[in-house]
C-alpha cells in the first residue's frame, strides 16, 4: 500500500490529525492554497467519486455533514470552500478520494478559462 | 419564494435542465469560471450543509454519486472539479446549497493568497 493518506491514517508518515472519527480524519495541507487549507479524508481508500459504493457514500455525507459543526475549531466562521478534484483536467495527484476546505481570507473565484 | 433556484426549479425562470431527478436538477452556470461550467442543484431549498437533515444529507450523497454516471452527457471525461461555498469568505451568492461542476480543460488550482 503506497497510498500517502493511508500511510497517515496509519501513523506510518506523521501529520496532526486535527479532528478524527469513524469515517474520516482531517489535516492540514501540506501546499496551502488560502491562509486556512485542510484536507478531510475518508478512511476507506478508494480513488474517485464513480468508485464509491452505498456504504462510502453514507460515511461521505456523514463527512459532509461533520465539517460546519467543527467550525470553531478549524476558524471556519466567516465561511469555506469545499473543492473536489477527480482526475486528469482537475490535477488529482492522490488517488485517494479527499475534500480540500479552503477558509481564512476572502476566497476569490477566478475565472479558469483565462491565461 | 424569492430563491433564483426555486423558480428554476418551478419554471418560473427558464432554464435548461440538462439532468433531473427526484435529488437535485443540472444547469449550466450562467457566470462560467471554466469551459465547462456547470450547477447541481438539490431540490430542497437550504442555504448551507450546516442546514442539511438527514434526509437532506442521503439525497446529497445519492446526487454527487450520480455526477460520475453523466461524464458523457456534460463532457468529464478528462476530469472535473467540484466546489461548494459557503458564507461570506467563499463568495455565496445564492443562497440554496449548490454544487459547481468545472471541466473541459486543465483547472489550476491558484494560491488565493497571493494578490
Amino acid at each position: 500500500m503506497s497510498c500517502v493518506f493511508c500511510k497517515i491514517l496509519k501513523g506510518e508518515i506523521p501529520s496532526e490529525k486535527l479532528y478524527e472519527d469513524e469515517d474520516m480524519f482531517i489535516i492540514r495541507d501540506i501546499d496551502p492554497k488560502a491562509e486556512k487549507h485542510y484536507l478531510m479524508i475518508p478512511k476507506r481508500h478508494y480513488k474517485l467519486i464513480a468508485d464509491m459504493t452505498k456504504e462510502d457514500g453514507l460515511a461521505f455525507q456523514r463527512a459532509i455533514r461533520k465539517i460546519p459543526t467543527l467550525t470553531e475549531n478549524l476558524g471556519l466562521q466567516s465561511g469555506y470552500r469545499l473543492v473536489i478534484n477527480q482526475g486528469d483536467d482537475a490535477g488529482q495527484t492522490v488517488f485517494h478520494l479527499h475534500v480540500h476546505i479552503l477558509a481564512g481570507q476572502p476566497l476569490d473565484f477566478p475565472d479558469l478559462r483565462k491565461k
